[in-house]
């Protein structure tokens, strides 16, 4: 079965990548976590992506902060899609990040998410979506999941109607 | 077969979208082109979207620029994976195309790619990375496309090596 | 009597919106309010933008964080007035909101406030403005609200002197 | 009947504020136009705001650049709705007269549109829709123009339909 | 003798133009505050900034946040050297208030401090330098003031050097 | 009489320090130029900032564009008050010199000014401001030219009144 | 033996410097430290940076805050290598000091390192990197440094597999 | 004798690399140039970046673009000095480029210059300052290239007399 690689250029993105987590396990979509940086394990990291197609991952969710170079570093090492997460590890709110992330140049994609625990659930969505195009059961799990976040939304209307009446 | 959707926010943004039309087009990957706005045919662009499943697509590639809300509306009518192209059509350089893009909250996944034409070639380049984990000969493709931008950077380098002697 | 509607993307909003309701009830300018996402109910937010202006609303607040779409797309299926309040609801502090909802193409307009609960506060005095163009007493009543707040500064600036002079 | 005043701080605003002349013109609403700056002619500025809503103005548009304190000076002297264009006039690329317009502290709305020329014809179309409130003809017209929109995106789909196909 | 004008726009700015204050104090020069807005009470600003010259003042300090109007608005009105000290009052970070007092158009100087206390700070000194130019003996203070500072700095560097040698 | 002093990093930033120096001219507020540079020549540019009061003159303008030091670098060996033009010299569009420039701690002021010629224009005028304290007749032709400039730009008022009547 | 000069404009920058500090403790690299600011001693601070060769210094790392000078103005009068840490001692997150630091214009050059402490641990790091060249001894433990940080992500990682099976 | 060598990820950054190449010829530093990308050709960016100790380079000058990775993916696999350029080469200016540099997280250093030419020139520059630790002759040719830029300024300064003298 398809599964999604999770790697992290430090134990300090975990918080983050954890909303990404979740969402896989909810999914029951099987994934790997690896802590591997693009700066201070190359090798490690530059072995993990080539090897990643073969060892039956189908999705890699990179996740870094600062100058986020992990994402274009695994992409160039694989044909695999490859989803970032910039994540807000400096003074500048994560713009670094975003930047390093996104401004790929022509000829190796990266896909990126938005900053921070947002970001990261998205991109397990996002994950699901692409191996859902060859697992309708997956497929039918997204669709119920979008029906769910729309109730929850009729929800959330509801509790703020009732909290505004209560408030006049 | 697998089929891409190229949505664009206006006949403009043409010349952007052609640097992802070359790419699928190189890789036989067949796509559909269409201009429908966010806001000016919100009916036809949600038709579309809600659609493009049924209609045999399976990746959704959408250009827009300045308040870039094509590729969220289209995300918000579908579970096929959306991959976004900010493009730079106002004084902020596509700044705000990128942010508008990004910065999808929790649920409603977009995957960004560069602001331009590199961030349009790459949008079509993972397009095929995500038809490619099942369809082994477009994978194959994808592999010798890495292979011949490798031998095009050994060439760039052999010209400059080259010009540098001459100039010497 | 003239109504505005107040629409948020996210219950998380609430907080602000609260400075534009209450700005709406001194005026005794009667408001609904509705939390529906561009993204996540796309199909409620749709609809209620487009029986808008039949079910009896003048002006229509948007108030949404991130890649704030909510704002466009309500103004996308109606010709009422849409008033846009960028929330920081990021590590970007509202600049992404502040871009999504400004910036909107040539076609839809969107007028959008300032970030936060100081921009809420104005989008309900600018829905009073746009009312009171056929409302004399609210026209009356907007005036005195301004000779207020005109007596407010007075008073701030005597409890300033008082201050200065009470720390010599 | 309704009448739009536009005011530019600078005469070189002229070219942007012509995309608001044009709309107003098409939509058969009267203006008048004037040029008066917020610093170099104060008192002017103060006088034709503070006169704007006796001379039977409905709703003002102020164009400028830089700091531009224009559209807040205008506001701080009229309860009519004031609905700011940035212009691009400095290196900075118009977030200066961005920034400098739609961060209104609380208590004095201005209602801010896209930065140039975009930003000035939906300024004319913001205003429309606020004289539609109390104008069932004009907010046919408006519905019109919508579907003219309509019309020339579908349009514009069919151009590069042609285009694409012929291009094979 | 000479006397500076502090002008804020809201009462919550007096914590940053203590910093000024305090300085003016220390150097004996006369200063008189005044809290009044550039939006809210145009009038009396107005005013007090045609009066400015005549009442005895010689430099006028400005002090507001947000789209921060009131250094441009006093300038607009008197010849008065005008100094300007931008504050940090919304999630931008005073960038805003920044932008809108630095980028003045030409014909009306306003002299721009840096964001915050630094700011307000210094532009009391600079005050000081204007006066100090018809001054001899604040001239001389300002250069003990100066040389104070240099005391300062080389008493921070022996604390430091004890600290570093402690720590060993 | 008062002198002003005009000091400039590079030869290059000529055409911006000229907006300065003809208002000057048109003041006939004697001038001394010097391209000087914080980084090149810091020697000199020290030994000019610490003789500027002794050489009588009464204010410094300093134009630097980059990582624009000068203005502060000089402040650092003078009393006078210097007053800083950010010059747009690299990509970023002279938001590095502007920052350079206002963002001065606390203990050392730096005027700020616009970023280029309009900058430039303001600085001379600030100066002559400055100078104007202690000098009736420049007081005189400050409030000429304010004059001068409001009927200009009642002429460019008639100028659009007159091309829009001819346009219709 | 080679010897790092690290000079700070403030007191308070000393918390960043601490984290340069232990890296050459740690590498036996010595150290001096020196508080003296651009603005505030420029004497001193000129006089240190002439006299930085002779004294024995190989390389200097200076750490400022906002409009951050003092890396150029080091560099101004030395040939030694200058590298910069910029601070974030502002509201805009440590950018000014960035682009004061970073934005040098050619001729002076300064290296610039992130912002905050990564970029005062860097910095030193850098600095032992250039000792090494000719200090085989200290190029050994740079590279066992690097190992030590290779086994530091490996260990990480494990510690997050323990966690994320435990939490299963 | 010791070298430098400079990568850069694409041909086309060679017209910002000559400025660079330039310095070290006439400083008669030796140089070896290489095009190779972090993305594009990983394994020989890889080799080249492992090998350049043993090959004889002292320092290594990093050019890139965009998400520009270069610089730290050449030193996370070597311990020499790693000076970076970012390269202005998408519609944001070369922001992009510099964080992506500048923002190295702890561990790996890498010393930004300024963005383009300057940045070019002044990684030569740096160079050669590094060179110069342990190489007098070269130390001698920085300081009198000093002495000539020095002159050069005060040629430039002369030169800005001329003109203005004869404007007069």
């Amino acid at each position: 079965m398809s599964k999604v690689g999770i790697i992290m250029g430090s134990k300090s993105d975990l918080g983050i990548a954890e909303a990404a987590i979740k969402v896989l396990k909810d999914f029951s979509v099987p994934c790997e976590v690896i802590v591997s940086s693009a700066h201070r394990t190359p090798e490690r990291t530059g072995e993990w992506a080539r090897g990643a197609e073969n060892n039956g991952f189908s999705v890699i969710i990179a996740l870094a902060g600062a100058a986020a170079h992990l994402a274009g570093v695994v992409a160039s090492e694989t044909n695999l899609p490859v989803v970032a997460v910039p994540v807000s590890a400096t003074t500048l709110g994560g713009l670094d990040a975003l930047l390093s992330m996104v401004q790929m140049p022509g000829g190796i994609p990266v896909a990126t998410m938005a900053i921070g625990s947002a970001g990261a659930k998205n991109a397990a969505l996002f994950a699901c979506q692409i191996i859902a195009r060859s697992d309708a059961e997956l497929n039918a799990k997204l669709k119920s999941y979008r029906e769910n976040m729309k109730q929850e939304v009729y929800k959330a209307n509801e509790e703020v109607q009732a909290m505004l009446n209560g408030a006049q």
